[in-house]
């Protein structure tokens, strides 16, 4: 195709709607934009529905860099490739795809290596452009330039993304579940499956059971996790987890004096077998690592806490310990490999995704979505751009 | 045999040499002493030759807790069963033994498990005694009480050791070679080849190439490194270092401005794909993190620093970094069940152990062994208990 397109709209710039962040934590605007054609390898998509993550809301009320303004927030979501810049071989208009903020070149040592998913050519950052150029596709009415989010900016009806953050999936996959691995539960199931790789028949304890903390339970049931611990402050979590694979629960607002380590380890006698943080608390790591079985235990941080935030632990405890702590980007998922069989893993019905989507909205009412998530209400709120 | 024994002294006090700390940092004192038999499940043991490990250097220098004095140091080594106590039925009189401080019960989770070698029933530590009852084997001709070390205490003729301290090894094995592995070489050779498990081909950072050090050298060339990168600041390390597989070497007083994990980063195009910190300093612990390859990077702690002392991250170098923290005890050696596999390996002539003996002196001469090593003059001396 190489940039030519028989549809209508290829090469020219199209007006749409998106939904724009002008101020933080000020609800955002549904206006009219132009998306700019798609240039050398990029490829311009039409988003069938999106979804909110956390991470759309941290730089949603952030006041200062790395948030910047106005902005088209939104990384998580599925849609159809309506046409391809100069030298995207890789995808033709009419494809089903999901983008995806982190970058998968398909050349560097990392992309090629099956034990990274952190590309060294294009570095993972968080960046207000859509490429090294520091260019946007995106102005609203006035001409103004609406800055990208995560490479992607899905809360718009027409966006335009790298090809290397773009994974062709089985258009046969419901759209409203296909989102969903864009970034959070691929985030948590492979924090279980890849990361960690948890072996059958062990013990696991997550800490967090908001949607990443439920994904990493559903990797873990998958991977044959005998025993799932989950802990929360939020007692009506137990009967979710349950349907993840969630054996245990510990309400860690109702333990005494105890503390949530002193009593995964007594319930576990010794340890969990695998620990994983998904809350984003320093504090909660500590626990998590002392929660760890000594002698293998692994603990994964997949929370983030704020800028600066210090991991300490006692030289003496790492070394005598035998503990193993892990950091996990995306759940140590490369984007154009293992997406492809999650998607398969879903469509064969042994990964489980519909429990995740609580809400679905019309694009009308973003808004909705980030109040449902604010309150603490849904998981997964998919937010459909079209009726 | 069941406490048992046809020879003479089985059932009966020995009295016999022994090297006593009695103050730190003062010369050992060559005494007599009264060596009591075994009780239940222990075994005496009459040493052939033993080695001066750099954690008897550090009790022998410590003033306060967890020092104690008047204590008979040394806990490499290699000896003959003189007699056993009730209860012993793996070893009898006369097998050749190596004690090891690290305790394998056989019997607890860990001791079962293949992932750990951190016993459950026996947890590790520094006790002045060999038992749980706070007893001693060793007296004074005054009577007064000697402290036991690590609980093996190998700078006497004879000593007293619990079973589950005590590995059996092939009798054709030269004495000056068993009882390196009876700590120092094993936990270098181990953190390579249990704790990390170096793959074939990969590149590996060494922080401090002491005799631990080295041995972690041998230990990834074992496992088929292609690049083995020493960092010390002694320049004639690199020469000792070629004899176990160091490949490259940078000397840390001389790289300018550059940090130690930025030179690792330019040399390797990325980083290490392990890293292991041999000297027990917090601060080059972060280099070797900093030193290994994002995406995968594995990094071992084997020394270790001040007590109190904190190994700090930035939780989001951890998160995005996708690598990994090990701790490693004995590096990850079962001493039942690894040990004989060790020394195997060096009757078959894969390991290499001949070249960590650079000086050989008998027993009066002990203290020399102490002047060699604070020195830096020995990476082992071997201490023969007779000519
Ligand atoms: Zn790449
Ligand atoms: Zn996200
Ligand atoms: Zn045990
Ligand atoms: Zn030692």
């Amino acid at each position: 195709m190489d940039g030519k397109s028989s549809n209508n709209t290829a090469g020219k710039p199209i007006r749409c709607r998106a939904a724009i962040a002008r101020k933080p934590r000020e609800p955002l605007v549904i206006e009219e934009v132009i998306v700019a054609p798609p240039k050398h390898r990029e490829v311009r998509i039409k988003i069938i529905c999106t979804t909110l993550c956390y991470s759309d809301v941290t730089f949603w009320k952030l006041e200062h860099p790395p948030a910047i303004f106005p902005r088209i927030l939104g990384h998580e979501a599925m849609g159809i490739v309506e046409s391809v810049g100069e030298g995207v071989h890789e995808v033709v208009e009419g494809d089903t795809v999901i983008p995806i903020f982190l970058p998968d070149c398909g050349e560097c040592t990392d992309c090629l290596s099956q034990k990274s998913n952190l590309c060294t050519k294009f570095p993972f950052k968080v960046s207000p452009w859509i490429d090294r150029e520091e260019t946007s596709r995106f102005t609203d009415m006035n001409g103004e330039t609406l800055y990208h989010f995560l490479f992607v900016s899905s809360f718009s009806e027409y966006t335009v993304v790298d090809i290397a953050h773009i994974t062709k999936i089985d258009p046969a996959t419901p759209p409203n579940r296909a989102c969903l691995l864009s970034c959070g539960v691929s985030t948590g199931v492979g924090a279980a499956w890849k990361t960690a790789n948890v072996e059958a028949g062990s013990t696991v304890a997550i800490f967090g059971l908001g949607a990443i903390g439920l994904a990493v339970a559903e990797g873990a049931r998958l991977c044959g996790a005998k025993r799932i611990i989950g802990i929360d402050v939020n007692q009506d979590k137990f009967e979710i987890g349950k349907k993840f694979g969630v054996t245990d629960f510990v309400n860690s607002r109702n333990i005494g004096d105890k503390t949530v380590s002193q009593v995964i380890i007594e319930m576990t006698d010794g340890g969990a077998d695998y620990c994983f943080e998904c809350v984003g608390l320093t504090s909660l790591v500590h626990e998590a690592y002392a929660a760890s079985r000594k002698g293998w235990g692994k603990t994964v941080v997949l929370g983030v806490d704020q800028p600066g935030a210090m991991l300490s632990f006692s030289s003496f405890e790492v070394l005598h310990s035998g503990k193993t702590l892990m950091g996990s980007l995306f759940g140590g998922v490369k984007p154009k490999s293992d997406i492809p069989i999650l998607i398969k893993r879903y469509m064969d019905k042994e990964l489980q995704l519909d429990e995740f989507v609580t809400h679905e909205v019309e694009f009308d009412d973003i808004n909705k979505a980030f109040d449902l998530l604010l309150e603490g209400k849904s998981l997964r709120c998919v937010i459909w751009m079209k009726k």
